[in-house]
């Protein structure tokens, strides 16, 4: 078993285009031997969003602190602290910080999806 | 995309045996559409425990709220809000709340497991 206190991992400045202002942990992954899905926390700072996109695998959200929007197909939808959000394959999202201080989530991704060219490929960020 | 409030989701105690004082809500499941794993929140009241058991699949935990101990091969450790763990397949665990208020976390499962039986079936509270 692994224990492992949050924010003593490593924390890195998410470099994608689309991205402003967001930091993100690697909590559970496969290099720790997960074999099916991985944990991440992304800390995205006032004003900052992550990437407007879509990707042929879901997300599972969980928001720990803050409020924000999340874009979806059918528009903005407010999100806050305590909500859950689940992001079906190929529909296109993006978070953003609408609040005064840090919006703080973790969010799982499958460890493996499948890349449409003949095969299953690693997660980016898993 | 699905939104939904925590604390809005049904809760449901956890009947089963060697387990004390749980409840759980399946916050994003195999019912949702969601393929690969299943997000649920547990609550367990001071002096509650899951089951010692060990089973063919792994865990991811967050925890949320309070204090407790993880039993594990290697015996019991501290446990608290902020930490983050990881259970392997096949590890004996036990989860157990030391404390005087609630001990609440998310545990996320694979939504299909290998039984052994020569296929895969749903992971059970997926």
């Amino acid at each position: 078993m692994i224990i492992r206190r949050m924010h003593e991992v490593e924390q890195r400045a998410v470099d994608m285009d689309g991205v402003r202002g967001v930091r993100m942990r690697l909590l559970v992954g496969r290099g720790d031997g997960a074999p099916t899905f991985s944990m991440r926390e992304f800390t995205v700072e006032p004003g900052g969003h992550t990437p407007h996109h879509a990707h042929n695998y879901e997300h599972e959200v969980l928001i720990l602190e803050g409020t924000g929007e999340a874009d979806s197909e059918g528009g903005p939808r407010p999100i806050a602290a305590g909500d859950v959000l689940f992001v079906p394959a190929n529909e296109r999202h993006q978070f953003r910080n609408t609040g005064s201080g840090d919006l703080r989530f973790v969010c799982l991704v499958p460890a493996h999806f499948d890349c449409g060219e003949g095969g299953w490929r690693p997660t980016p960020g898993s």
